[in-house]
């Protein structure tokens, strides 16, 4: 696939020697089915595809529809000048750009711009994050990533050019009641450091079929352990294991769901900077605490960052990689050297892997250098492989959560943990992104979001402003890739608002109960690159210009500027796997505005119908997370155990049909820990609902019935009444 | 003056074409008495001194004490890597960092990194803000300057380097109880885009005199016209000529002092893109106009921006030499290119300076490109002069003050206005910077803040929380560069609060009783480089580490962490001239902190004595702004007139002496309105009081008599009873 471009620009030069001109003929390659790359320029070597080094999955991106070469970026034009590279592509007037990371401010970035820069503390709607993803995906019918370790500035018709084709119209802010402080823009402009790039373009019959291009292109979504989709808990960070022990034991008489226990620095001999080594005062005997834990159905997570105590046993041989600079006193391992993650993976696997610990939380690895904590390493720093302070920082996230997983995967385990950092092509990682610096109403746009970038979020409870914000914020992070609280500095616990209790209790045992349905929409998530949490924007038939009319005859609110038009996204509510639309209320909402996609809904609940094509608007006391089914959805649970029940445990089965439409649901199984199935070893059961034209329904297994009654003692099919 | 430092710098390499070497020596030239500069690599030939092009004041930096070249300087060394060019210079651990332009957030920027990019809407403690100056003030007695238009990064000792010579020690968060979040670093880096810099550096015996050597060497402080120092309104945006006429005799009705009335957008025949041109429907007779105001003793200030409305008619003129992108549909016109400068100066004069108006307010020359207004052209915009965006942006504020300041400099007048941008070199610029987005506390700061950079600052007033409110933000404006209301968009008038009008009118009366105290503070920032209002830090003896311990014992305050260490700068509070101390509530506020430095201090009004060298905590009720005169200040004052009363208006003073020492105030006189001082028509007089042993105490005025008593009709020596 060859697109040709020529243009020369003919500047007025004032100062010639500024100014490097550049026109070539673009050339795409074609990767994959529905995917091209090029290179323009002198390319950055150091970037996320390098770092990730993850196979596509041809097979299944061949399955895909087979579309053109989208036409936008045919018109792509670019220039490098200045040592940066500059790449244009025309904007239609009603164009949307989603995606670009873990953004919680907006989820349409048209008129704004962006700045993709590795950020803990992105206060400001800048573009700014902890996983800020060089990869937009545009309603004109394309996805575009920018190969880079750079942080990259994209302007998202944010900025007018003066040889624009379809400028604004001037203005007056006295006169003119239209008036616009931001006029619209008719291009996109992406602004790269260096002399060149590679880039990635996608197309696909629908913005999610761009999505899944991205993930399979990438080694398709992460398959979690089951055990991760199990209820989470961190500890105190100056524990030690014997009170960690106490509390994990609390969960078990209390009866309250808990599968993973996560150990905060205080493990650690030193943290800040860390040794990695356990704290022989807390955790005198850690292969003991361990097992002792195991016995009760709890894995150990790890908490660590990336910076070495001068304690650390590995401190001297990791010396001689460090970087020009020191955190908190600790070198900084360069991690893009082989043999620095060799040695660190050494001492992992010996003190932590063999020993039993499930996985790690990979804490502060973004940083914010302009902020009042000036804790990460300067742009400026360099590093031994030549990479400097910018890169590094751009990609630490990725280098450290593919450095830890291979520990597992060496050991054919499968691991899943937290991280603070992350970047592009990273749908295969193991890890889903944390923070507490936003709201609730931002935790779940950045649930919408994350799922435009391949990136898991998860919307973690720490603590909070009363016992209804408590109640309205688990509801949430059960329906996310994470349930957990995380109670490392506040010391929560789940019945911490005795008064809510039975609410929080009924809403962590259901995600407990869904397990099937969760673990089946991660393997699509796997095998066919769907995210398992996902924006509205990725349903079939989602068209924004018209759900921006819609909210606006039911709502009543009046969109006056065109910088008001592209704001009326529906950012407060999504998808969890193919059937559940998941519909959060804050702390003091007694109602909502929810959108339902076109054909009928139900409440999960009760059954209740609701007729879709608009915006409903809801009630819901507090003990009630609205969630609606789809017409036809099927819905496999099980009884809620207090922990994930391994493979080999039969468990009854509960099917659940809702409406009046005939359904099919695809229910995955494996051994749930290993990596076999990445040889094979699983099995997709078809779940089918049949219904006759006297309204009779029938349920059918399809597949092995040897294997799935292995996994589950009886099936009971459970036709939801509904009204 | 050499000093010479070789160093090779050893990577081990792992991609050896990403690093640029450079090991060379430091020339360091003499510019003046303790003023030297050098160019590493190949300097930025666009930058601030080459833009005002200010003529150093040879004659008074002469007259400055020799000092050696700072020893702190000798020991800067520098690289040039991918593009940047980074310099670090030691940090002694008392060491503070001051300066850096307008800020808003800190004083003290010690173990801060400060971005210097020009923003209009810096909400994080980032170092961004309208006027970011890469110039510094270290308490280790030097300044260093960054001759350059890009926007360059400053690590104040915020990153540690590994071959840091005193690192901090490794601790543990969890069981060292001076755990420390961000270790005290020894080193400050400065990264500065782009292959090399111009450097300056300034000595002296105190701060002070080391920003009076950067104000005197580009050019001294400016002196405004006397009507500057009179009260400034500015009307609603959308006023006719008529309305504006009514609102100014309404303050000649009220007898409430008015010099300056301010047009807003409106008055653009188009603005937001603008024209420059009268509205014809608001505006019928411009002329007309002015004239009528100037009968009853106003100035007209006008509103402006630097883009262009295709409406204008110098639109076609200014084409050809447009920047890449439009702002607002307008174009940018190359403010760099003496062509553009000369049209828009041709069109001004004829229009606006001909008619007699008396300033400009240059609003939207900073720009935020990347919160929700992106209202500014891209970094990567071109210009006809080869500079690119970013270099614009950075410098834009300067261009656009000096070229409207010489228009009036051509007609041998002076001129005052207001500016939201500039930065390094700007001390003679007749602009006082504004913005409304910081609240009361942040003002003050910037206050504080801008007498370190050779600014000015307006802590302006447009609305209130309260009438307590507004009338602690009028008591600050009074003692700031300009006293104004700025009621563009908010309608008030001083008498929008009726229940404190009398307040109001208190403190402005006050300010135009000032009127000769203040002008010859200005003469001072002329002749001498001495800021006019000025943080605490400037002041003789002020020692930092000392009034910390100082504020510790007087307030119980408790400093545990080294990041707290340097926050105990007095940021609330500074010099006004010579002899006054103003020391603001915010609303709220019935009690607050006051740091008098040694010696004995007096209530201006009541003549209280208070002891210094110390903290005292004062009530003050909403009627107070406390304001304490040094022992032996000495303060000239004229009765509150309506405005500013015209050269050759002689009119009566008041001399108050306060306290038990003998002393001295050089009252400044000239045309108040014309360059004619540089040519030397002006004159100091010596108000001087003598005490004799018997506590009897005599006033003198030294100087030509005749021209004294031309300026004044009667002189009333008021030596004021100290309690």
């Amino acid at each position: 696939m060859y697109v040709k471009r020529f243009r020369y620009y003919n500047y007025n030069l004032y100062r010639t020697e500024r100014v490097i001109l550049l026109q070539m003929e673009i050339k795409w390659e074609d990767c994959a089915n529905g995917i091209w790359k090029t290179i323009i320029g002198c390319e950055d070597k150091f970037n996320p595809v390098l770092v990730m080094d993850a196979a596509p999955v041809y097979e299944k991106l061949r399955k895909l529809t087979e579309t053109n070469f989208p036409q936008s970026v045919t018109l792509m034009e670019y220039e490098i000048t200045n040592g940066k590279t500059i790449i244009r592509i025309p904007l239609q007037p009603e164009e949307r750009i989603y995606g670009l990371g873990l953004q919680f401010m907006k989820i349409n970035h048209r008129g704004k711009t962006r700045y993709l820069h590795v950020n803990s503390n992105p206060k400001q709607d800048t573009g700014e994050s902890h996983a800020p993803v060089p990869f937009y995906l545009s309603t004109g019918g394309y996805g575009l990533f920018i190969n880079t370790s750079r942080a990259i500035t994209i302007y998202c018709g944010s900025c007018v050019r003066k040889d624009s084709k379809n400028p604004p119209k001037a203005k007056d802010n006295v006169s003119d009641p239209d008036f616009d402080y931001t006029p619209l823009s008719d291009l996109i402009e992406v602004v790269i450091p260096g002399n060149g790039t590679e880039i990635f373009a996608f197309s696909g019959s629908s913005l999610l079929e761009i999505v899944q291009r991205y993930n399979l292109y990438f080694g398709g979504g992460v398959l979690p352990p089951k055990w991760g989709l199990g209820f989470w808990h961190r500890a105190p960070s100056a524990y030690t294991g014997d009170q960690v022990v106490k509390e994990a034991l609390e969960y078990r008489k209390r009866g309250f769901p808990c599968d993973v226990i996560g150990l905060e620095p205080g493990w650690h001999s030193k943290s800040y900077p860390v040794t990695y080594e356990w704290s022989q005062e807390r955790f005198p005997d850690p292969s003991a605490f361990v097992s002792k834990m195991a016995e009760n159905g709890f894995k150990i997570n790890l908490w660590e960052h990336a910076y070495v105590s001068p304690e650390a046993k590995i401190f001297t041989e990791l010396e001689p990689y460090a970087g020009s600079h020191t955190v908190w006193a600790g070198i900084i391992p360069d991690y893009s050297v082989p043999e620095v993650r060799k040695i660190i993976k050494a001492q992992h696997r010996q003190e932590h892997i063999d020993i039993g610990i499930s996985g790690y939380k990979l804490d502060e690895c973004d940083g914010s250098e302009l902020t009042d904590f000036s804790w990460m390493f300067p742009t400026h720093a360099t590093f031994p492989s030549g990479n400097d302070g910018e890169q590094m920082r751009q990609l630490l996230g990725l280098l450290f959560q593919k450095t830890t997983a291979e520990l597992f995967y060496e050991v054919n385990k499968r691991t899943y943990g937290m991280v603070r950092a992350s970047n592009a092509a990273a749908s295969t990682l193991p890890y889903v992104l944390y923070s507490d610096l936003y709201d609730h109403e931002q935790f779940i746009r950045a649930l919408c979001n994350s799922s435009f970038s391949g990136l898991l979020w998860t919307p973690e409870v720490r603590t909070a402003q009363s016992s209804e914000d408590w109640v309205r914020r688990f509801q949430t992070v059960c329906f996310s890739p994470i349930a957990i609280l995380n109670a490392w500095a506040d010391g929560t616990k789940p019945w911490s608002y005795p008064e809510v209790y039975d609410i929080i209790l009924h809403y962590v045992n259901l995600r407990m109960r869904l397990i099937p349905y969760f673990y089946s929409a991660f393997a699509k998530y796997n095998f066919e690159g769907i995210p398992p949490f996902r924006a509205m924007h990725l349903e079939e038939g989602y068209n924004p210009a018209k759900v921006g009319e819609l909210y606006k005859e039911a709502s009543g609110f009046e969109k006056t500027k065109s910088w008001d038009i592209f704001q009326d996204e529906v950012d407060n509510q999504y998808m969890a796997g193919d059937f559940i639309l998941v519909a959060p209320l804050l702390a003091g909402q007694k109602e909502r505005f929810v959108y339902l996609p076109e054909g009928k809904w139900y409440y999960f609940d009760t059954g209740k119908e609701f007729t879709g094509g608009n915006f409903i608007k809801i009630e819901a006391t507090i003990d009630k997370l609205p969630l609606f089914v789809k017409d036809g959805g099927i819905i496999p649970m099980i009884p809620a155990y207090n922990h994930v029940p391994a493979k080999g445990v039969p468990v009854p089965l509960e099917i659940r049909h809702y409406g009046m439409k005939s359904g099919k649901f695809l229910l995955y199984e494996d051994d749930g820990e290993s990596l076999d199935y990445k040889k094979g070893n699983y099995q997709w059961f078809s779940l089918e609902v049949n219904i006759e034209d006297n309204g009779k329904k029938t349920g059918k297994v399809s597949g092995n019935m040897d294997k799935f009654y292995g996994s589950y003692s009886e099936i009971k099919w459970n036709f939801i009444d509904t009204l």
